[in-house]
């Protein structure tokens, strides 16, 4: 685990499209979002208190998250000084880049004459096991897609904080290294070797309470030829009593598969909901959350009336409309 | 690449058993088989010439191949001697050991002084692309099972075989670690990262000559929840055009998940046909291959004869019956 509050590193991020993963923080783990640290140049402000590695150690931080993407996948002098001098100051550090903390010679060798943690959460740092497939006490909701990039992530992150608000047990799964970054821990599915994904799923929402739902962030799509397979580990490894149906309507063709159109949603349902049974008999589809970003509001609510009436489910955009329905369908099970 | 002929080394296997990739290579590459080196006390005997080291060199042995497991996952003094003399005297190595050669300080250091290649066939040495779904030239056959190890890797190397025989064109196309070793060549995809599994698959069946036939070997069973994932990549990655269903009638329970049933051949049609078509609109299931080594001649008649059947397509064991009927049911297609 990631240890919070963090404070949140921008570097010298050009723009606020740079600083995405650090966005997701500020808005989804507000908690931990203690401040931002920006060098020279830095065109990104995530409207958090501007703290010194000084100032934010005396307010509590424990972990230097970098939340923005490096330029050409190189770590600058100008960034390796400000991580090495957290290190000394008592910082963690936490990134997702693709080139890893681990392999900086001179970050790794002061992490250890420090005593501090590099968690570079782009790659797996646990052993994980073969799935058994058995049974697990609690509940369990997976967003699946029509394809890539469609809002699984903020689905689920949206129904956690709605059921935290209704004061239900819920927790958020991160499988993707943005989610990992937000919440502090998970899994980063799309790293895993391939005879363990479906059991890092299992490892990931063990056994819990009855009335405790785990709220599995989707990877993937069944439908999408390159990461079929990602997706299918983890219908079979999470077991899902409730799948939610996620839609981007306005796509025309598979994220990166210009050849491949998008799937319907009823096709996305049968598949699911055939698979799923599988790893658990009693699963069900519960609801649709269509990303309506795209679409104007009366076009947005014309489409989600017209999938609620084409197939019988709660159909919302949950950042236009909150997750309210999608959580009332989750306890009507 | 692993260059071939190999010398298959076998060490201090206390029986047959023991030396299942040697026997495999023996079998399915005869050609490849030059000789078998054994240490004292060997119990496991493949039948080919003993030989020396020098001996294999010079009638042209280029790869030593360890082909038994090691005890207790411990590469012992007695086999590093061989080893380190077998790089001395030219030879690469080779091996499937769960334990991998290059993490063996003494047997890297030599390889490197002597510019010998050590292939850890249990580790991909490729940088897979991601899949991008495009069709290729050639044709693609994969086999599928209702569960693991029910003789899919069998029916395509029996197919290779029978079609070799024909004059036809036709890859064995190793996905694991014995086909591999057999094979000198293919990709290890249990051990492949998530997100490049199908990419891994593209990349080993390219396109080819249209009346060119890749036997795609299978992996796990889309019906097993432990391995699924790996079964789906290998299916959107393959593209084939002509499914095999590999089944082993007398199976109680799925390998290793004793609380789940195998599934019918119909199942295991539908689902792999629907899967197989989002990749390849033109997929068929052209046959069956039942694995009848524990029954009776009366029984496996029987069994196969039903399964025809019900399902009318040629239903055999390759292994009492040959594969011809698999490979006419190909060229059907």
């Amino acid at each position: 685990m990631i240890q919070a509050p963090y404070l949140l590193f921008l570097g010298d991020a050009p723009d606020m499209l740079a600083a995405k993963v650090a966005i997701g923080i500020r808005d989804w783990r507000p908690d931990a979002a203690l401040g931002q640290l920006r060098l020279e140049g830095c065109g990104a402000d995530l409207g958090l208190p501007d703290m010194s590695l000084t100032e934010a150690r005396e307010a509590g931080a424990r972990t230097l998250v970098i939340g923005v993407a490096n330029r050409g996948g190189v770590i600058s002098q100008a960034w390796k000084k400000v991580l090495v001098q957290a290190m000394e100051e008592g910082f963690d550090l936490a990134s997702g880049l693709h080139n890893l903390l681990r392999d900086e010679e001179d970050l790794a060798a002061v992490a250890r004459a420090t005593g501090r943690r590099l968690h570079d959460v782009r790659v797996p740092s646990v052993r994980y096991p073969i799935a058994n497939g058995l049974p697990r006490r609690g509940r369990r909701m997976l967003a699946v897609g029509t394809d890539c990039s469609v809002g699984k992530m903020y689905t689920a992150m949206a129904m956690e904080r709605e059921m935290h608000d209704r004061g239900m047990k819920a927790t958020f799964r991160a499988t993707g290294q943005t989610g990992i970054l937000i919440t502090g821990g998970g899994v980063p599915l799309d790293a895993v070797i391939a005879d363990f994904m479906a059991g890092s799923i299992e490892w990931l929402t063990p056994d819990n309470d009855p009335d405790h739902w785990d709220l599995i962030e989707g990877q993937g799509s069944l439908i999408h030829v390159s990461f079929s397979g990602v997706t299918l580990a983890l219908i079979h490894g999470g077991q899902p009593d409730a799948l939610i149906l996620c839609h981007e309507p306005t796509r025309e063709h598979m994220r990166g598969l210009p050849h491949f159109g998008l799937p319907s949603l009823e096709e996305l349902r049968d598949l699911s909901l055939s698979m799923a049974r599988m790893a658990n008999p009693r699963a069900q589809v519960v609801g649709i959350s269509i990303n309506t970003q795209h679409m104007s509001e009366a076009r947005a609510e014309a489409c989600l009336a017209e999938a609620e009436d084409r197939l019988g489910l709660p159909a919302v955009d949950p950042y236009r409309h909150g997750a309210g329905r999608l959580v009332e369908a989750l306890t009507a099970l």
